[in-house]
């Protein structure tokens, strides 16, 4: 099993569309709250990395949406590391409603760059995690 | 060769991260635009569709991103259709940089459905664009 | 003293700008938080209002910015209840960092409308907010 | 009369809400583009500035709404520069509805700081805006 990490989203106002729904785009916000608090729960401060020179960018996003979140829903999202390179991390996504009903799922691919958009080795308290698990 | 069309977006100051380029999830918001403006040009106003009580509503979205967009960048957003179902239509995008380098590739299906969120088949409007092509 | 109510609010990466702060025009996504968090707290679930028919739109927002917030800040936003009226709500809010510091102050008006955007009375559990400080 | 410039901008789906128009934060932005293209008809790319170390940092923003502006809408964002400080600029702002209908009405103050967010003079070719007026 790898590691997972489950954060409480509130749909903001802002966050909906004329359609009465979330906007699709603002699920991809909820994923990165997931993995920044997946590593925080790690002992990983992803700001603390950016400070030492490092970034995780994001080179593969996608999402399918299979109901939607509304408007004040507290949203359960459920991030996992799925795959660990020696420059990449991968995180899957789970948007669970209130009830529990799966809203979404998503996957993201990072890459860890220096200041200069080059690739650098993962650091190893991001590549230990699927150890962790 | 499918229906293209080519729009172009101007990066807002506000479409970009302390990383110093696009966040990657507003990508998103240009591809709305590319297919927004594509089913304009093929005579298509997506606002009067729902008007008349049809939704296209995204079901997957996905995007690889090649090289990072800056802000005050004028992109091109070349939109594609690459697939019509009865009541799902996909769109492909291209995101070229300045110089006509391609920053990133995309990917959304869409469904069909009324304003209860139950499908409906597409408009003949929207279902003929790739016969068009 | 006017009924006060004071929420945090994680600045997300998607909130910050090139900069390397918080956009500005975020702040009022925080604001919204505010708002929404002190009438919960009083016992009214603004979502329910609007699935009453009553809505209450943004007539006037301002804000002072006074230090900048930064990626991954906990931000203390302190909202109070400063005016009602008959069909308007008033709102403050400070906007303070991790250690206290006083980063922005904020107003927004707000006006109770009907589905067609018809001025309505406020309903009594939100014009009672102030005779409840 | 001080110098003016109008931009167009069409309302992105993104940028409404579940109220059906557009979120009132997002005015902000179109501000945004109005007085980036004000100096850009002026001359002065705001890119550059920043490459060269100067920052034009909001300091107070506020947005009187009028009316509602709606999906799809083309918009006229009229600009203006207000007043003209040692190290301030000032902005107004009326956003024009599809038929020329006040839509809201706003201001911006900014503050001309350098990378260490210190306040340094303006830049003579935006110090020298409202003498072309």
């Amino acid at each position: 099993m790898p590691l997972s990490h489950t954060v409480k989203v509130r749909v903001r106002y802002s966050e909906t569309d004329q359609g009465g729904v979330v906007y699709h785009a603002n699920y991809f916000l909820y994923f990165e709250s997931g993995r920044t608090e997946l590593l925080r729960a790690a002992g990983v401060i992803y700001r603390d990395l950016e400070r030492k020179g490092l970034f995780l960018v994001v080179t593969e996003a996608s999402c399918k949406y299979r109901a939607a979140a509304r408007y004040d829903d507290e949203l359960s999202i459920v991030t996992r590391v799925d795959q660990v390179g020696k420059a990449t991390v991968g995180f899957t996504y789970r948007v669970l409603g209130p009830e529990g009903r799966l809203l979404a799922e998503g996957h993201t691919l990072l890459a860890s760059v220096d200041a200069d958009k080059n690739p650098v080795r993962l650091p190893p308290e991001v590549s230990e995690l699927l150890q962790k698990s």
